[in-house]
């Protein structure tokens, strides 16, 4: 069992906004993060894929495959978007990183088996250089 | 003369969209960094500044007392805001990094050689880490 | 379960030098790492901590808050201190990453537990962007 | 138990070309990779050893010695190199990532045993800063 | 006049060797860059641009435009690519990063100046992230 | 003419402390940069040679004598030493960042001259990856 890692990028608004608490609940707890009209960051993504090389490629999976199927599935979804308004998968949700990595392993972990033998190891999710998050599915 | 630099940094949403152009326009030229969600990035920013050291501290300017200047002046107005809307040195103007640059320095510059013998020598913007600008005033 | 990540930094002196050796003994173990005058590094600590998503905020844990906690109760410690010398939880203890991951644990780990229901999970700490170490607790 | 890093990087030129099929089905599955006179990358290699610290020293394993270890048995018969003609243990595979991180495994378990009580953990190895691969050995 | 710089990377093989030197003063002056069967880098080209900023769009350029004629008219040419035997501009001459960035220098100027009101500033070229050169036309 | 540069590390310890000011006073301008038992820092070296790249060998200046005599000259006397103590050459001086890229530059640029038809042309020395200088001689 080998592990490899393809890592992508995307720009996207977003806020952290409960619109069950008040306003002044959502400042004291997010702080500058529920800023009405929004911020946002260049995240990187890093996708991991366990499985054996094949013998004939040397490959776990191919990784212009893999990017590709990414780009389609995921970043495509989110690049040069508001998380909170303009993506489907993540409506009615807390636009945390938390939710964003939890939804991102959801799309990828059926088509990453469907196309190959590897299978979905770890969704890596950085909001900042200092700020992110590892999921490894529901274990 | 020597130079010396402080890089911080900030989150932001914007979007490049031109009010007198219709909408077909406006994607056109900006394609999906016009998104009317918005979108945003992590700013890194890079403040450089010329002079000679002071023989008593050996400084050219306290790089705690710039780092101060610069986050009360330019990153206290910035992060977590959105360009186009909350950002009031950048209403009514293109919300690109050359023009973010550029309002930046005229903001600095007075305020560096208010506080030091020190003069601003460069802004430099990165909007992600493979687009960014540099702006040494108007030379 | 998912795991969220927190990077801070610090500047700190140190020496490797092990009293109950002779002076021969510490340069031919630790060559230049034993200078009687110290060096010193830019450490880079990242703090994981593992849980569940809180449903009202999307968050493991409260990002702001566990940088306020590290920053408090780790960072103010070490920062611009000599970790042989300043540092009381590491007198009597060789100045290695290794001991100073395990006590940056020993510190944060009933803390984490206190201010929320996620645990730590690691701490990963670079003395050098090439040299770096890994600690998950005793286990 | 704690787990102890060190980086290392080396330059060498591959491609990735299965001798048993035809031009055409390389070009499909290759792509530019297969490109007949080579291409090369600067491939960082990171090495990961578990053990506990010895109280003499605070070393898991002395990283000077680990370096000069990796650069004797790895990085010399790498750096500079053709990975497909150049390099014994390469010879008759497919010059992938995968296969490499695994041969670099398989020189460097043994040795490092050898020399300490601590033990091989992971190698991890990036062809570019977007791909890159991490072995724990055959479990 | 405000400077815009776009990155782009490639990776290529070459060797270092100036075929009307004997084999041991090749040796001697390029040591392991002239290994007869090749090594690679993972090239990474920093392209600044000048200008003034268009009122209309905000930019001194459109780095998604210069993305495009940079990925078109070098990158094409380079990626995956060996430096000595597979790219017209450099056969016939040492394939040295100063070489190469003049090349990309000559390619890049006169398709700048004949798509925009802006100009090649500098052309920065990375072998390894510790060896670089910055090209900025024959001044 | 073609800038070439090459990247170098050291890690050292210092302070900053004016012996003719009070114990307050130091610590009113200096803060925790002042602490007695020194801190430190990884410091970053990019030393820029500007010249002609040699028709036999495509190089500028070879980048492995430039970096082994950085090495001999340099970074042998900083690297794992106290800047205030160690150094004959900042004896007396505060140990300031720019401070040490002069000296720095005074040692270089003869030794340059003397092997190279190459011209030093910048010495950049990064304290941390936030503070840097940069220092073009006495221009």
């Amino acid at each position: 069992m080998i592990y490899i890692c393809r890592k992508e990028h995307f720009n996207a608004a977003h806020k952290l906004y409960n619109p069950q608490w008040t306003e002044e609940k959502n400042i004291e707890v997010f702080g500058p993060c529920c800023n009405a009209n929004w911020h946002g960051h260049n995240f990187e993504l890093i996708v991991t894929v366990k499985g054996n090389p094949d013998p004939e490629t040397g490959f776990v999976i191919d990784l212009k495959k893999l990017s590709k199927l990414i780009r389609a599935n995921v970043i495509e979804k989110l690049d040069h978007k508001n998380l909170n308004v303009d993506v489907d998968f993540m409506l009615g949700k807390m636009a945390s990183t938390e939710h964003l990595a939890i939804e991102i392993w959801k799309i990828l972990d059926p088509l990453i088996s469907a196309v190959s033998k590897a299978k979905l190891h770890c969704v890596t999710l950085y909001e900042t250089p200092r700020n992110f998050v590892e999921y490894y599915g529901e274990e």
